[in-house]
């Protein structure tokens, strides 16, 4: 078994330079459809693979008792490629993570503190899946559908949630509604609210017109 | 040249069997996730790749003065397994395609008649990109993100849509909102939209609790 | 509801920068195996998500009386990354889009004026599926398929054609064999046509050897 | 803003039945290379989205002293074709999760008691990317690569895992050597190890020849 | 290290039934998309994996001297879903392997007796690209673009080439123009060539019309 | 039949600057999860197909008796977004590839000279398949599992092995586990092997610690 190791090197010398195992995020080269470019491998280490921010609870001290911390590949280089990121869901006692969806990828969600009442619309005829988790427990809400999470505790709860992608996505409705510059006409005829209303939230919201 | 065609046939002949150029769905068949299972290749005709139901007008003739006729792979079963699906978009004057969204596809859209206002949110900044669009101008809507299309004519605007899959799924907001059983309240704690109004939509919209 | 703005904008501030919601082509910067490098966000405007190219007529003042408008991502940079492009066929009396493939693409075809029939021959028998489509009807080409188009009607006829890639290739079969440098020789060995004929078609199509 | 309701359905009645939301594994029916069968949709409740599995601790009484819990489709229907599923690791004092890898997915991990260390290593250069983790960090461990989980705390540690498919396989080194009917002459020819240290190993974990 | 087996085995034993290791076609199970129903994982064995058609020479005893042996999925069920696929080309001297397509994948070819002359043409400009290939070297041929293969020596030589799918399709430019009864006008429309040639050439390949 | 190609050409004109028929890897260039850059389509020339490192034998003189010779992207940038690679192992008598995975690939096998024995083993139930060829003969590997080939003749054995992606990666599990510095005490404890041997293997194979 001795002494092999030099000669066998050579079996694996020419394959060294190729094997691409991980595409660590340079958040600064060109981005293209698949990701962003790969950070030289001889500047990666363990650091790379290993993400700390979710450590801490995000700050609920706002209107919805709520907060989402991101992991995606901006903040996590080392999932880009891998199909995989995260996030962390902090909902204080009434917390309300409210309508979204995500573009990009299904999430999966596991309750890791008191309890969430959470649930997806499907689009094929609006129905609602909804059930309230207690900690440890686990749903999945496929790609691009309707879903909210709400506390379901007279504590805060967490969640962790992981998604199908290095970068899902996160379109929050009201933001998209009322956080802009989208005229009150349009949005009133697109969502048959009421032009007062939808002035009311765009105040609120920081939209314009 | 002549005379080969016996013994040429016997270079195929054995391959004849396995190619897949084509799933056309047997929407009757187990159902996977990458589509419909096949019908078989023998019973495929001419007519399986051919649809004629976009040729006529929908009907307008309602609150919203619009019409959305789909063409994906459970109307048009020859899609199934090739990416792609269609659909076509009629606006009666003052008619509108209200926000929604596909879960799983990107949208091309051109106006065939008329003049289509249209526009989508993109997720990362709450961003407006709309855009009036007259005959012939093409529009692209990222897949998973709100859009909205309204006609921009004083006569009946038309426009034939594609999607990047067979089966894109329509999550029209208002409905996925609406029209279910999906509790007011969870609805106004999820949306921040007044209960009242809430339970009006949904009176409107056949939703219920 | 009021004044939860501030606060709320906490909540998706550090998801801002992560979000592709789409991926506008840089035409200038580095391309690879899933498309253009995106061009910088900020710079994206509603302009590149729309295409007025195929608004006129194309040149049908030629020898197949036909002309083929591409909105592939080199042509229409917003469609990068989407999986999705078009192009405009117009047939003038008696035009044809001759024998061709889309390498990377299956093809949806829909007839906006006149009359087009169409078909493809499939792979596994050479099984020929033609149909004869009027105004408003649909067609579906998988991919890969040698397939054409030939206008059925008396008077022009225009058809809008989408793909399921940004870039779907188009290989004309006389271009192909005909408009290049491979030897006479080598064409006839491969197609079994004659060199002479082969010769003239060079000749005509521009091709040497 | 009233009545529209019933001819709004007209709009969207076309599209219910073909919209593929999700594609819950009916685990009786064929299974083909895309995931299971999907379960009627008139048969999916919310349940079919939760997973209650890994709320409690697997039985660490073993000699390896962990547990991992799997929620993969078989277990957890509705992750099918989702693209994703979880795992539940429970490391006793001293536990190990030994050497191993998923041949078809990324996985990442975050820890939700006590502390682990992790590591993978990679194909290219065999370089090691190791890291201690306490509670909330996360780790991802790139696609097909060998890595493993030690308890890093004098205590139980919890970490949960999601992965890139929704059947993302498990392959432990040690079971793959010595668990099996692969004659000990072969193993040690393939790995270089001492044929009486595989057959001791054969023996202790069931194999034989 | 001793008796941990039976404990051990708890580990892994709810995971058994779910990983997909593989997909063995069941050719008689209803095929989708993504390629064949998966043979039952208790009735497949070692042979399912190994495949021996290509051992012996395929008959060149035809017009074209030359002869394709398929190893795709409907020959070697063990490929399904594992996305790849072979086959064997015997080129007796003067041996041609006609311009074809893969519609659905790309080609690796390495000769292993003789010498062959093999190009592909480009789609984008009609570019041809071809080498003469010696024993042991390589040509690779991109997704769809037509290509041939053509003895480049006295004697028989061989080559055995990949696919890059389980079922990349084969179109052979001839037979898909004149074995079958598209009518010799519209091939003659679609390519330019002389009603009379085409008449002769159906005559040959078994065309009508 | 004459004088159209002026005119025909204007119908592909603006379409030839943006197809991709392939992405020959310009290896200086980023790198993104897709793969590499594409080198400029006006350098690519046939070479950039054609790979010539296959022909000659590996150097077999070492403790293995065995060589791999890769053809991936970074030896063979032709290959770079087309979805396949290829690698001959060379086997003198007693020759062997040791146990090795390959994280992002399926694998199918070839003999070309001799007889090779060469199995898998299932991530499921550890299950092997295993099989001796002789010349001719094809075996497929399933992605991601351990794996081995041995020289079953008693002269030196030739494979031909391709691979279903441009960058498979190779990860022999004796370099992985002995030939880096992950302490020994780790790999005692992820392995279960005694801590003397694997310092002997270290030290053999140039691992330290």
């Amino acid at each position: 078994m001795l002494h092999f190791a030099i000669l066998f090197c050579l079996l694996v010398a020419s394959a060294n330079a190729s094997v691409q195992d991980f595409c660590v995020a340079d958040l600064k080269a060109p981005q293209g459809p698949a990701g962003y470019s790969c950070k030289s491998p001889t500047k990666v280490t363990a650091k790379d693979f290993v993400f700390s921010g979710l450590v801490g609870a995000g700050n609920t001290s706002n209107i919805i008792k709520a907060a989402v911390t991101p992991a995606f590949d901006a903040q996590f280089p080392g999932v880009n490629g891998l199909g995989l990121s995260m996030a962390r869901l902090d909902l204080a006692p009434k917390g309300v993570v409210p309508m979204h969806t995500h573009p990009g990828a299904s999430e999966i969600l596991v309750v890791t503190q008191g309890s969430i009442t959470a649930g997806f619309i499907s689009s094929s005829d609006n129905k609602v899946y909804t059930a309230t988790l207690k900690k440890g427990e686990v749903m999945v809400f496929p790609q691009g559908l309707l879903h909210f999470q709400i506390n379901a505790a007279g504590v805060t709860s967490v969640a962790l949630v992981t998604f199908s992608s290095p970068n899902p996505g996160l379109q929050i409705l009201d933001f998209a509604l009322f956080a802009n510059d989208l005229p009150t006409d349009l949005v009133s005829k697109t969502t048959f609210l009421d032009p007062a209303l939808i002035k009311t939230l765009k105040g609120v919201l920081g939209g314009t017109n």
